[in-house]
C-alpha cells in the first residue's frame, strides 16, 4: 500500500457519543492513526427504529465519512452493525468492520462454554451477539440480559459508587446463576461502567472476565491494518464530527474519549 | 353543545407511553369520557429534536387525531407542549391544552414561594415552566434540576426500592437545599416513582407538596369539559393508536396506565 493511504484517516460512526469508547480505544492501541469520528447525535437513539431506517442513516454517516477520504469504515454503533454491514461493504471499497463481530470474535477466542451479553434493549432483542456467536463458537451458550438504566448512568456520569453498584448487581444476577464465564458489554456506552460492573461480579462471587466490545474493536483495527500494510506512523489525531451538540455535550464527549476532544465540528447530514 | 359534541372523544397525544399517566387521571377524573391516545412511538424521544421537527411531528399527531372526530386535544408531551401549542391551536377548532400551562396553573393555586421542577435535560433547557410560571405566578421562584434516570426507572418498572430511593434522594438533595415548598413532576413518566419521590423527601427531611403534572392536566381537562357544556355522562371508553409496539410494550404501558389497555391499534402517521 502507498504511503499516501497509510495517512488516510479511519472513519468511525455512531449514533451519538458512545462510540468514543471505541476512539478511545483503538488511540490506545495505534496512537499514530488519524481519526474522523462521526456522531449521529441528532438522530441519536438508533436501536428504536425500523432496519431500513437505520440502513439509511448508516449510509449517510458512510458516505459523509467517505467523502473526506478513508482506509478503513469502524461501525461503533450495535444497531447499525447489526443491520447495515451488508449495505455498507458494497457502498465502500475500504475494509468496513462491525463492533459485534468484533465482540464475538473476541468472546469465540477466549473459548468459553457460557457467555453473558448485557446490551440495550434494541442490541438484545436484535440476537445479533447470538446470532454472530452461532457462527464462529456454535458450542457456546449465550445468555443475554438488556441493561437500559446503564446509558443514563454513563451520560450523568454516575460511574461510581452505591447505585451503579446497586442497578449492576441487579441486572448481573440473573447471569451469575447462569454460571457465565464471560461477560461481553455490547454496548458503546458501557466500558466507563468497568469499575461498578468488576465490582458487582466481585460481589456476587462471580470470576466471569469481562470482555469489552470497545477494547475488542480496537483489536480487530490494529489486526486489519497490519494485514493490510496500513499501519500509520507519526502522530496521531482526532476529529469530531457532530450532527448535533446537546446540553452537557463536553462534559460527557470527555467521559468517553477520556479526554476532552479539541477538533468538533458541527455538521447537517439530514 | 349538542349531544352529538359531547359524546366525541378527547384526543391525547404524547411522543411514547408516558402519557398514558395523564390518561389515567382523566380516567379517574371523568369516567364517562371517551378517550383516543396516540402514543408516537416509532419517533420517540421528541426532547432531543429541533423545535421545527417537534411541530411538525405534533401537528401529524393531531391531524392523525382530529380526523376520528374530537372534541379536545390534550398534549400530554412536554416538550411539545413547549413549541407547538401556538400552531396546533392554529390547526383545530376545538380546545387544545398543554401539560405545562396545566402543571404551571396548579403550582400558582398553591401559593408556594419557591417551586422545585424535575424533568428530562429537554424540558429543563426549554425553560418553559419556569416561562410560564413568571406570568402566571411571577413572584414565585423556580428551581429547576433534570432527572434523566427517572425515565429509564420508570419504564424498567423499577418504582420501589433503594435503587429509585437513592436516585431520588441524589437528584431532590439541591432542590430541598433551596427550600422548595412544592415539587412538580415536569414529566409524564414520574407519576410512577411517586413513592420513591415522596420518601426521598421525607429522608431529606422536606415537607414539599408533590404536584403532578398528569393529575393538574386532568383537572384542567375536567373544568375545561365544564365550563364549554362537554362533559359526557355514560360509560368511558379507551382507545390506544401507537406508531410503533416495542418489546415489553404491555408491562409498560399497563404500568403507566395502571390497567392493561384492551384496544390497542398500530398506525403508520410518518
Amino acid at each position: 500500500m502507498s504511503p499516501d493511504q497509510q495517512n488516510l484517516p479511519i472513519g468511525v460512526f455512531d449514533s451519538g457519543l458512545g462510540g468514543l469508547t471505541v476512539v478511545r480505544a483503538i488511540r490506545e492501541l495505534c496512537p499514530a492513526e488519524r481519526i474522523v469520528y462521526l456522531g449521529d447525535s441528532a438522530r441519536v437513539p438508533y436501536g428504536t427504529r425500523s432496519a431500513a431506517t437505520v440502513i439509511r442513516y448508516s449510509k449517510n454517516c458512510a458516505a459523509c465519512l467517505s467523502s473526506i477520504g478513508l482506509k478503513m469504515l469502524v461501525v461503533a454503533c450495535n444497531t447499525a452493525s447489526s443491520v447495515a454491514l451488508p449495505a455498507l461493504r458494497a457502498q465502500l471499497n475500504v475494509p468496513v468492520l462491525g463492533v459485534i463481530e468484533a465482540g464475538a470474535r473476541a468472546v469465540a477466542q477466549c473459548g468459553a462454554r457460557v457467555v453473558g451479553v448485557i446490551g440495550t434493549a434494541g442490541t438484545v432483542g436484535s440476537g445479533s451477539y447470538p446470532a454472530q456467536l452461532a457462527q464462529i463458537a456454535p458450542s457456546c451458550e449465550v445468555v443475554q440480559q438488556t441493561a437500559p438504566l446503564f446509558v443514563p448512568l454513563a451520560e450523568e456520569g454516575w460511574t461510581e459508587g452505591e447505585v451503579p453498584l446497586l442497578v449492576a448487581r441487579r441486572y448481573l444476577r440473573p447471569l451469575v446463576e447462569r454460571q457465565i464465564e464471560v461477560l461481553l458489554l455490547g454496548c458503546t456506552h458501557y466500558p466507563v461502567l468497568h469499575h461498578a460492573i468488576a465490582g458487582a461480579l466481585q460481589d456476587l462471587r462471580s470470576h466471569a472476565a469481562i470482555i469489552n466490545s470497545a477494547t475488542a474493536m480496537a483489536k480487530d483495527v490494529q489486526r486489519t491494518l497490519c494485514e493490510q500494510g496500513l499501519l500509520r506512523t507519526g502522530r496521531g489525531e482526532l476529529r469530531c464530527l457532530v450532527t448535533d451538540q446537546p446540553s452537557g455535550f463536553e462534559e460527557m464527549s470527555a467521559r468517553f474519549l477520556g479526554e476532552r476532544p479539541t477538533d468538533v465540528e458541527l455538521i447537517d447530514i439530514i
